[in-house]
């Protein structure tokens, strides 16, 4: 069935198209076989992942020359992005913000819905429709869950319609988060991410990141997961079940010491105090949570140390010295992911991979 | 007389020039017979309106290629501009940046000024003056009337002048606005405006929009007005007069129903409760000055829906749909003129219209 | 000593690095005898000075075409720079933003921290240290004296490096207005700084401008300084003495009138009354300390007239018109020499010189 004929049978409108499942909803947002609004961390299956890491791979080695620096940022300098970022994350932004630059985007920016049209009474999807107006890409954060779905909803079904990527939507999704902890992994650990070893550490049960990044490992073989936290804060049962349902191997404890030795990985996590409704954080004992300079001497030296950034005590400051400690660079990973995604909506990354 | 003696003799003071009538500034706001600052929608004659929606239509047909859009790029790569929002207007300041950013320019921008130097006490005049040192194009919105004019004088006597686009001042003038709508008009009407009906439906008498566009109809031969509106919400007298003396031939109705079916354009507008002096809007029922999905089948076939934006409830959502309803093309064709505005000012248009 | 050596040896930690002196520090900050972090006045010596601005120079001319701007801008066009700017500056923001633009990078911004990870309890070297990632240069404005100066301390020892611009660091430093003010003085004086009497104006005490200006003298031969200010704003003793020190003669006088006719340059400050602790502004007659329309009569032919803006009373505005008044060119040249310090940072100022 084409995609034109499932819009008018399947979605006649879009509450009813909204309580799909994820995965009935996937091919909506595809256009010729490909990504064209990335909603959903299900949307990346292990093609989309390896191509996507291949391309991001390739990018990063472009753009050590100005020579090929100037090639990527000459692939859509005729593109226009709009970064409609009305919850706070400067993070996020900026490393969208400069994916675009690398590509030769021109970019324009919301940082802030209340000082305009909403005054005047627009409804948001007329705002977001608005603003598409004059784009050819937009990247949105909503604080509303569904919000970045309905846009790309209506953009889709839009005379002129605009890609949408999500960079976080409420609780719910933040599949850009997940790409550049997965692509980490695989181009940090010797081999790849297969039969490898990952201890998830923190506060597992309200950290998006665990849980989506828990999620993309049905993606690779031989992966055992080892999850570490307080017994209050243990990863939630609906990623557990799916983990058995793919028949991923995993492990819970609330002991780091032991696990940390046999680690390829270790994921650091805060605690996600901003979630709790009556201060249930303070009652835990975060510090045994925490990695420390001196727990550099029990890990393998293979093993990597990650965190999705930002930070408070989890790892010690003298740890970022340590060649193992490759958060900075998961960070700067996000970027060249993120940017690999966008060609690969914009169907350039044929033109870098061929790119001597 | 050579615009420079004329500066000296005509205007000793900013004070003394502002009095004068709009007709007899205009000439100060030229250079070498083309526009160099866009202040007033009086600048705009029919021969400069055929010529901006020319070279805005080659531009839009030049960007639908790679190759067109990077040469529309690189028309004014050299170039700065500077857009200085003080008042909330998210709408229009994302176009006019993607009307740069279309021509090549780098933009900076300035979206409130209470941040800086102001609180060191330097008047608004010396900030803007200190601005455009670093720029060679000012976009400027202000909520201040006179003050976007006020720049323009100034910046236009400095030794080193630089050219000022009014984006909204005050209640005064929007000129890029009223460009828009001609420009959707003459584009989206098969043979042009002359000898076409126009409807304008709500609140005419507050509306900035429909007041310039009324006025600009001068332009064009066989135009014929129909102005609904509720009776409290009347245009007016001062536009009456204008039509009236230009013989532009009006009438006017609080009844929509019948007047819907002889329109070849029907421009809807929103209430502007904003500028209540005593919650009036709410003794007025504005449902009988809507469009709802029935009404597209009274109708023509080649009828053209337009609004301004933001909407509330003047036009309903399911209308979108109908291809009559060319209000988001409006809001794009709004980007492409102001695009080529700019080409004019910077003596780019030949350029533009040669490329084959 | 290799830096890399003086690094381990000298910091081991942040706090015995900052309590050295300066001069003790600047080695750290240079990379392959150029300035790599830009932090200091003390950083410019006579050598460099001559060739910031001849570099400025240049790039001033070769933008005045097409194709010396477009030139210009394939340099670094390959770059991107952050723009940290947490304390209010509209004014040092844009003359920054505009001079990454002249050389081609693309600019992404942060204006506010408490909008992001600052909530989430990451630390101000975390978040520096995030957004550097996914940039080539950092240009920091921070309230907190030493904030800027860390951060280019981490980001010096960091895995992936990015050179830091000071663009004002509390009260302590703002090296590039220095560099501006004696690149004016340099470029308006026929013959340069050299043997000219230079008459600074105002509050001389709280005035950073003033004192990095008097403190870059010491590159000039034969330069008199004369000190024009209110007793109770007089210049402050460490740079009395750091004059005597270095044999540059200076005169003290709360008389502006006979002093003016002997001046080559005249430096205007208004007064610094944001930094008064019991309104001891409001007591000084600041009257005397201000330039009228009719004291252009009084001063010599050549003398040129400079201030830092934004300025109140103490420039009478009709004095703006007057070729000696340069202030505005100023504000310019601001722009010019910082692109032209970033043009040395990022080694491409031979290309610029030998450009045709």
């Amino acid at each position: 069935m084409k995609r034109t004929e499932m819009m008018t049978e399947v979605s006649p409108n879009w509450d009813q198209f909204y309580r799909q499942d994820i995965n009935a909803k996937i091919p909506f947002f595809c256009r010729e076989d490909r990504i064209y609004d990335c909603l959903f961390s299900q949307q990346f299956d292990r093609h989309l992942l390896d191509r996507l890491f291949g391309v991001a791979d390739k990018m990063r080695r472009l753009a050590q020359t100005k020579a090929g620096a100037d090639f990527l940022a000459s692939l859509l300098s005729h593109k226009r992005a709009m970064l409609y970022f009305v919850q706070p994350s400067t993070r996020t932004f900026l490393s969208f913000q400069n994916a675009c630059h690398i590509l030769g985007f021109k970019t324009s920016e919301i940082r802030d819905t209340s000082i305009s049209s909403e005054i005047k009474g627009e409804t948001p999807e007329d705002s977001v429709r608005t603003f598409s107006s004059y784009v050819d890409l937009i990247i949105m954060r909503h604080p509303v869950p569904g919000f970045v779905e309905k846009t790309a909803w209506v953009m889709n079904r839009a005379k002129r319609p605009v890609p949408v990527i999500n960079g976080g939507s409420g609780k719910d999704q933040h599949p850009t988060q997940a790409l550049l902890d997965v692509y980490t992994l695989n181009s940090c650990l010797k081999g790849g991410v297969e039969g490898k070893t990952i201890v998830m550490v923190g506060d597992l049960k309200r950290g998006r990141t665990v849980r989506s990044l828990s999620y993309l490992m049905k993606n690779y073989k031989g992966v055992r997961l080892v999850f570490v936290s307080p017994p209050q804060l243990r990863m939630e049962k609906d990623i557990l079940d799916f983990l058995s349902r793919h028949l991923i191997p995993y492990r819970e404890t609330d002991d780091l010491g032991p696990v940390m030795r046999e680690a390829d990985a270790i994921y650091m996590t805060r605690i996600q105090d901003e979630h709790d409704t009556a201060g249930e954080s303070k009652k835990v004992d975060y510090s045994r949570f925490c990695f420390r300079q001196k727990d550099l001497k029990a890990i393998k030296d293979t093993c990597i140390i990650m965190h999705p950034l930002p930070r408070r005590d989890e790892i010690e400051l003298s740890v970022d010295e340590d060649d193992r400690a490759v958060y900075w660079r998961q960070e700067r990973n996000g970027m060249w992911v993120r940017a690999a995604l966008i060609a690969h909506i914009f169907s350039v990354e044929d033109q870098i991979l061929k790119r001597s």
